[in-house]
């Protein structure tokens, strides 16, 4: 229900538009990483296995290093090598690969209507939920529970630098939900205390049970957490970073300073330092559940459910 | 150290400037009802106690109606009609109400003043305190601090929707401080992790300890707990609001929605609710200490040392 | 508001009615040691001012064996023994006892109006609160709201084995609250979550801010801070129990097994042991204020206020 | 070792029996539904597979609509029409059906055993466990603790409004426990503070970790963790309702007033309202451990045993 | 109770005596500067009130340049200097140096007594206190509850490096007190759990109610707030640090490495740093109450009791 | 990279290095129990299947009543029995016990390698960690952390009585860890609120996350929690304790007070008890994470992942 992905016509075309930055977020950049495989599947190019091989690993680390935090993109370059691996020769190793990002692509899909599905049951009848900064899969919760007849308020925190917020705000309103509130960061206090529940998006999972999403959003937990209020994180499993298992962190991402405050802006003072971090984490101990498309989970329970969701995806 | 207050002419011009908006922040606006009392005391009218006190009962309605919630005024207004209450004939009067005023303005400039000296001393060398929107007694503590050679960072939460803590970048810039960070409100749990303390200014003082501030020191204090940060407010004990003691809630005013977002910017959501909440109350439990006039004291004494203050004023 | 007091015609007349348990509640105790040593000042007997010493101290120590616990009582003979020892002659020393326990009901009586008069300043309107208990003075607080228009819903926690919240529900009702709710002890939490301010009564104050209250405020004062509700009590000081000062620990009565479940209940198991601990203690911590005669207060400062009053009935 | 469980002779008796209110307890439900599906494989009617479906569908049905709220029941009912699903010919799903009744059947009289012995094992020689409410399975774990020989006392609170915990302290006083106590709901905090161990029964199991039971469980683990008292959950894993997974919440049924308090009972006062939630929710974070036929288990992995126990029962 | 105070005979004497280390604890520290100011008083030598009030500041100086972070002998100081700033003439002022250091000797002495009084009633019966390190206030107090027959348990933690509780351990065994013991610093845990209540002393104690003490002190009360046990501190009022008033930090001494470990210890590693932070600082927020010679105080009135206690001292 | 292991010469041998204390750490008896049982397997006496059953048994239980809390021990002799019940035959059988010990030998070295691997990654460049006792694993991590050019400090608590730290200490120096720091346990809070992370190893693991580690380890988690830093473990799987699914309690061991203080100790008092507590639990809320050899996990997953590792060894 969230913007169409681009129709990508080959594997460069993908590296490309990832390059200029036409996509945008965890589920499209890892639908867009097996786009980039399948059409490494069907390109004319590689005259055996092995080159296939070297053909798709080249992809992959050209994504990898456009995109090196994004966890999606390395879920997938990941599969992808794995199921070469496992095949013994060219043509049943593209059909493989084929196979692999069609399973990958279907389970996209349906994995963010699964989570907007579970997700509404967890709005109530006449409540209120608080959301910080903006994700789709969340914006298509409300959609199913409006649709579905529930009526529901939402207090949306402003999420500066970006203020992504306001497209939920929008897309609220276009759906016809009457009470959409907008508070700036630093209100969400009071707001969070009056809200049945908080939901939040990620950027990535850590096998911990920790979330990374844009920054605030620990601080909303740890507020929701003052007050009892339950909080959700709604994600797809492909968000979680098989790397952290390793021992990687998750890193949180410092963006330019302008996007807080441009040095041509007249209150700017020279000298200072405008940081600009774009992520936190939020601990499992702050999360009640995650909504994925294998359902509800506790937060400390996202890499058995990767694993499960690996082995459907590569069998 | 901070701006100097206007030369008031009159008591109607004390007024007058209030209802202009000429007058800004707690101490000021308790200076500036001083000095309407203290015209009242000069001015050639009243030919009776009688009149005196009515004249100044309604000078003071005056300005408690165009600032219902300022704990300063209220305080003022207060010590000047207790003053009189006392006095049994005109003249005396008249110039007991002179020696309070002028006690009251002797009083308040020292006290921002010594407020900002033992402040300073909180300050660790090498250190980084994390502030929260503006006060210019906070500012004056950073300037002695710097006087006295201490080197120290700042971290400034931007502080929407008015972004009053770029003027404590701007200041601090100026008198030199090197390490003058600013960063967004939803970014502020990192930074506090990472502060020595915390300081915070205040609108009013309530009699149970908390504290009414600027929107986000509520969710400041409650970080600056987790990470076990000490948390200090600045203030003169003259914020005190008594009014508390008989039960009156401290009002968290609301301001104008288009401070924080105008019906006609573009990304305005026709239909939206922008509320703008501009004070929250921190209770006690989150606040180390209250650095007053009369020293550090702990959040709990605040009505002791007001009762004390009170009896040096109108002894 | 409350139940009128006895009208006592002697000494040993309230000496008669504390031991057949007509006496009930703190304050009441308190004035009826009052009137206890009022009626020593004005019987015939002492014929000198050592035997009128003698018959207070004997007076005295009759109440005290019969309610041990009893703060009230033992602030009122403490102040009567104090007042004799200041005096020099018999009847100087009756007049200053007269005028003592004179100023002791009144202000008894004050007290309670006035705690009732600020309590009903903390419910907000359209507002919840939760009570634990019964106390006349949480019931004059809410008659009070009632008659200055408030509109707020009272939600009463059964309070078990006495049920004296029963009392409460009734009273409200003939005042005309309409939203009068009434939960068992266990279902607490889910009230107090939706509450917007838990009032408890007290039987007597700590030096420490600890408040002894009818078994069961505790749990709901720690329910309260799980969920962010602030909690107030509502206590003359005469309630506080100066012993405590000296490392006297409260008593925390247990009372007869009967009153939890009778031996003759066909639901009774022999050899079972059946605990009616009556009272617990809530440490200050847990409490955001205690509404008294001197207006709301921190519980730390419970011993401060009680000096002052102290000083104030004893000149 | 509880009560034995009724011998049905039909679905249809089964179904009587569960309306007329005959089945109780979780565990018991759960049987009663293998029962009536293992009628349903025995009866002579359905003459082809997809009667036989109809029939096994419609006997789940009308027992779900009479107790919507059972996971013991939906459970088995699921349970029956996958295996209905998975057969090809009116016997061999007529024979499958009855053999995975029959190891339900099995599995539950084995489970609670199971529990009751491990849980033994958590009381402490010499030691006290607190427990709220009634579950047949607490009581049996103490009778396998009693005969190996521990010796240990048991505080059971009151449990208002059914005062369940009264049948645990008549059992545990026929098996020779000695030291058996009982406390009102109001006063658990001071006994909590003393036990060992608090054992918990539960009505069902969340997804995310939390557990329903008898209201006042929550409260009862809050008490806990303030003392730092480990928390137990006994339950057969049946009792997992998968359907929380989809975002349903458990409904926490709200019953009959009268049994809280009789309308006709003389201290009811018109007007008033009686609530009685009967179950409430503990977060995981309040429970060490929920001890299941598949041994103790952390809160968060209810879902991941139940999946392995359902691959047992449905091969 | 404690050793008898060195015999000083001049102002040099007690400098002498505090240079060569012979002079240990807060309370013997108050005293010998108040020895040392009134051989000051006594000395032939000052001709002019100017003159001893320079000989005064001078021995002041001496002893503060010693001993800078010792709170007692900066009072005994300031209550000296302010002394003579009161006095017009030599010889009174004379005599009113001897009357105050008459006076703060008296009250050092039943101060420790009283502590030590109300204290042992804080010990229950049949009950376990937890204490760390060594004060011989506390020994008093056991000795106190030993006299009156008190019967109670003691754990002693270890207090490296010093293990001054091993002397308690001694004191107490040699009063008779049959459980007393000895459990590591790292053990503390298992024992705080079990304990009734947890007793520390004093170094110092500050304006905002913290309490500097012992290394150890803080993680003992954070241990006890988690599991609910109360801890009181026991300290007469001259070891509060006014200077932390003035926003002054308490200053945590770091000694000598090799009270933790020899560079000639075979263990030693050359390269490591040993550190020996030899205080630390709890916040009040983990104290239930301070036992001072005014009885029990909550923490943050530590600077109330002090200013009324100044005033008893220097009318 | 630890210290190589014993070369066992038979399985009377490891029994005799068990008793005579040379076995030291939970890995390496774990290896000793592989290298008993494989040297069954290889042993010339049993001439049926039943004899060797018999053996391998007998071998085990001499190893379990010897260590008989020592969880590696455990699961060894568990995995040979399960062996052993699955053959059929004496060769088989030989073969198959020869198999499962060399991989369990395997296992375990690469175990404490990947452990250390994964760990290494978890210091932060120019960081702090902070451990308490020794381990190897956690000396390997630092090792590992060294050769890929990481700079960072480690902070070792003293861990009395064993002071196992200096071990660590030692080692670090060794590998040319500048910043080594040795602090006792006592003063464990300032280092640890400095600290980025905080490393403990384990002695066993239990099923509900809880992990048991020397004595301290506990506080120094409450103490982490408190200041927001995280606690990893680092832990090979094999430590995992299976008995406690069945309820087991992990035992903490009681040893010599003679480790703590000689009786033949000048300081140590006559009739004092020394208590020696050896081990305490962390439990799992207080850990951010297990380090395995399965990668980091949260605490709760430790029975999953034993399971998957068991599947592993005993196909």
């Amino acid at each position: 229900m969230s913007l169409p992905d681009i129709e990508f016509t080959s594997a460069d075309h993908v590296i490309a538009e990832i390059r200029d930055m036409n996509v945008k977020g965890g589920s499209p950049f890892g639908r867009a990483a097996a786009w980039a495989h399948r059409w490494v599947a069907r390109e004319a190019g590689p005259a055996s296995l092995e080159a296939l091989r070297r053909r798709s690993a080249d992809v992959a680390a050209q994504m990898a290093e456009l995109k090196p935090t994004m966890a999606t993109i390395a879920n997938v370059n990941t599969l992808a090598a794995e199921c070469l691996d496992d095949a013994a020769d060219l043509e049943p190793a593209r059909a493989a690969l084929e196979a692999l990002t069609a399973r990958i692509l279907d389970h996209s899909y349906a994995a963010v209507d699964s989570v907007a599905q579970v997700a509404a049951e967890l709005i109530p009848e006449g409540g209120t939920v608080l959301m910080h900064s903006y994700s789709s899969t969340l914006v298509d919760s409300y959609r199913v529970a409006v649709q579905t007849g529930r009526r529901f308020g939402v207090v949306c925190t402003e999420s500066r630098p970006l203020r992504e917020s306001l497209n939920a705000v929008r897309l609220l309103r276009e759906m016809g939900c009457e009470d959409v509130r907008f508070v700036t960061d630093a209100a969400m206090a009071e707001s969070v205390r009056r809200a049945d529940v908080v939901f939040l998006g990620a950027d990535s999972l850590s096998v911990d049970g920790s979330v990374a999403n844009k920054i605030g959003s620990f601080t909303v937990a740890l507020v929701a957490r003052h007050y009892g209020v339950p909080v959700y994180v709604l994600s797809e499993l492909l968000k979680y970073d098989a790397r952290t298992a390793a021992g990687a962190s998750i890193e949180l991402e410092m963006r330019e300073p302008e996007e807080v405050l441009r040095a041509d802006d007249p209150v700017f003072v020279p000298g200072m330092t405008v940081v600009n971090q774009f992520f936190d984490l939020t601990p499992p101990e702050l999360v009640r559940g995650i909504v994925t498309e294998r359902g509800v989970i506790p937060p400390y329970l996202v890499s058995s459910h990767w694993d499960a969701l690996r082995r459907e995806l590569l069998p």
